[in-house]
């Protein structure tokens, strides 16, 4: 079940435009607080939070040296994420596929009838 | 910017176990609400709540024929969210690369320390 709670997490923590920013920033260079509030223009307060949800979820690692805390990648790579959300896909492919021929099979019967009511 | 909301709610959807779980039982056939509560062990009120959501992010459609609401997928295939994690996937990847190499690059110096001062 910890796997369940770390999929709540890190989806959570990747449902907010900002925090997404965050993610993609990091994975060009590290980055201070001050420094991801300068370029989200938000508060340190604002982007503390932030921070703060994507770190307890494993997404961030953060380091204070001096008073500089700097936040960088954490190790979890959204890996489980990922296969979650292919799984997914590949279950609603085949659902449409299936719809897809209901429907052909309709519209063939559909054509077999006017051609029948044609003659 | 509507694309951004959208994975806002498509995200904050599946951070929710029990979400997750109705998704995967749509994927393999239809359900009433009633089903799904049961199955999920839940209030009816309960589920009703979670479908909406999914129904809010656009993953879950409903239709109600007579007194029973049935719950399909639906048109929204997490396409787009797959997209955001596999360009996340591929920043980290290559932040974790370059770590390796420095990682590398700082045990190669101390073996040909330990090698220079073993002589």
């Amino acid at each position: 079940m910890v796997q369940y709670a770390d999929l709540d997490a890190s989806f959570a923590a990747l449902s907010d435009a900002t925090r997404r920013g965050v993610l993609e920033q990091l994975g060009r260079a590290d980055a201070s607080i001050t420094e991801l509030a300068g370029k989200f223009r938000m508060t340190l307060t604002g982007m503390k939070k932030h921070v703060g949800v994507l770190e307890q979820a494993g997404l961030v690692t953060t380091q204070k040296v001096g008073r500089v805390r700097t936040c960088k990648l954490g190790l979890r790579g959204l890996g489980e994420e990922a296969a979650w959300i292919e799984r997914h896909r590949q279950l609603w492919d085949a659902r449409f596929d299936e719809l897809d021929k209901v429907v052909e099979e309709l519209n063939r019967k559909e054509k077999a009838d006017a051609r029948k009511n044609g003659e």
